[in-house]
């Protein structure tokens, strides 16, 4: 079995839920049954939110390069990071090291285009929308980005997971952007911020939603136990 | 704050449970006010139980010790393993490493002697007794241990949640341990293993019990918040 990095922290409780659903999706009948994970809780990553959108704040690529660099000499075969804004610095990751990066925004969209529609709602950080990721992932596939038009609500909602946990205010958020995608069109609704995965459940009736943490789960399940020889 | 270390994977779930213990204890308002954390859950650890009690498989230290090591290089700052039986191996952990390891077992005695009552009751693995290793702590505590009689109940019940998780089933072997450790007079009672942890209030009424992983997320959390210069 193939032992896989995490650049986590971003935030931890999503790295958390990333490591219940490995472990929710691997039939085990002892620990050896699951899958090895090198896992860098790293809290401390100067902040994505504040340094795209606020333009202030430390930049947060040298230390997700050095924090992939890390866990490559401590042995991981692959990096997968469960967050998407930090995507932004996916090319920066993938150039330094020679190990695969199972790149979650990559995977999403391919998934999107697997569905029934054009056009894609993206329900993620305003950082997510300004710095154009999904847009150009999503333009590349053939299809049209539509992002919900409270992207303030959806800020606050993040922050306020970051700071308490899901609370009935943050779902009633996420309900509300799945509705107005709705609205615009958008019944493929991809769920691009690890903080909702906390509620991908809470989604507008008819949305077909689907959650880019569940996606990358998949893939490293599928990585991490393919034969070296394949 | 400081990076601490985690020698994980002894199981992968009582591994996320002490991460999620760390959150739960910590103020945050965002991440970075978070315990940074680097987590080797090693899921592929020669079973202890299996060189321990049946004398068979690969011996564990030198991959503890490797765990360390990459650790220490990775930044970690201290060390912790959330498994009470790999303790067996502190020794060897502690002196691969310059960092310091903070000692589960020794921190758990030390709290049961904080406690009224000079026998005190163990509730972990077969392995564990076996090896003796609460039973020396114990004593140079001045404290006499008593183990649960039906060892083979909970070595059943520790392989069930591997396997599956909790079950009623395990609930019903805990809570049976502590009220025979009662019988046996001893009211303070250690739960002294972290697949325990998941279900460590299945405990009998009248029973002091604590939890071992509780016991080292305190003390990580103090750790990771001293000053340097402290």
């Amino acid at each position: 079995m193939k032992r896989i990095g995490i650049l986590g922290g971003m935030g931890p409780a999503a790295t958390i839920l990333l490591m219940q659903r490995i472990m929710a999706a691997t039939q085990a009948a002892d620990d050896a049954d699951h899958i090895p994970l090198i896992v860098d809780q790293n809290t401390q990553v100067p902040s994505r939110i504040a340094r795209l959108i606020d333009g202030r704040g430390a930049d947060p690529a040298p230390v997700l390069v050095a924090m992939a660099q890390r866990l490559e000499q401590a042995g991981a075969q692959a990096l997968a990071m469960p967050c998407n804004t930090a995507h932004h610095y996916a090319a920066d990751i993938a150039r330094a090291v020679r190990i695969p990066f199972i790149d979650m925004v990559a995977l999403s969209v391919a998934r999107a285009r697997s569905l029934t529609g054009t056009r894609v709602g993206v329900i993620g950080s305003p950082a997510l929308r300004q710095i154009g990721l999904y847009d150009r992932a999503l333009a590349q596939a053939g299809l049209t980005p539509a992002f919900p038009p409270d992207q303030d609500a959806l800020l606050a909602a993040i922050r306020q997971i970051k700071a308490t946990g899901p609370t009935a205010a943050t779902r009633a958020t996420l309900i509300r952007a799945s509705s107005d995608l709705l609205e615009l069109g958008a019944r493929v609704q991809i769920i691009a911020c690890t903080e909702f995965s906390l509620i991908a459940d809470a989604t507008a009736p008819g949305a077909q939603a689907f959650d880019t943490l569940d996606v990358l789960t998949a893939a490293i399940c599928t990585f991490a136990s393919r034969s070296d020889r394949a």
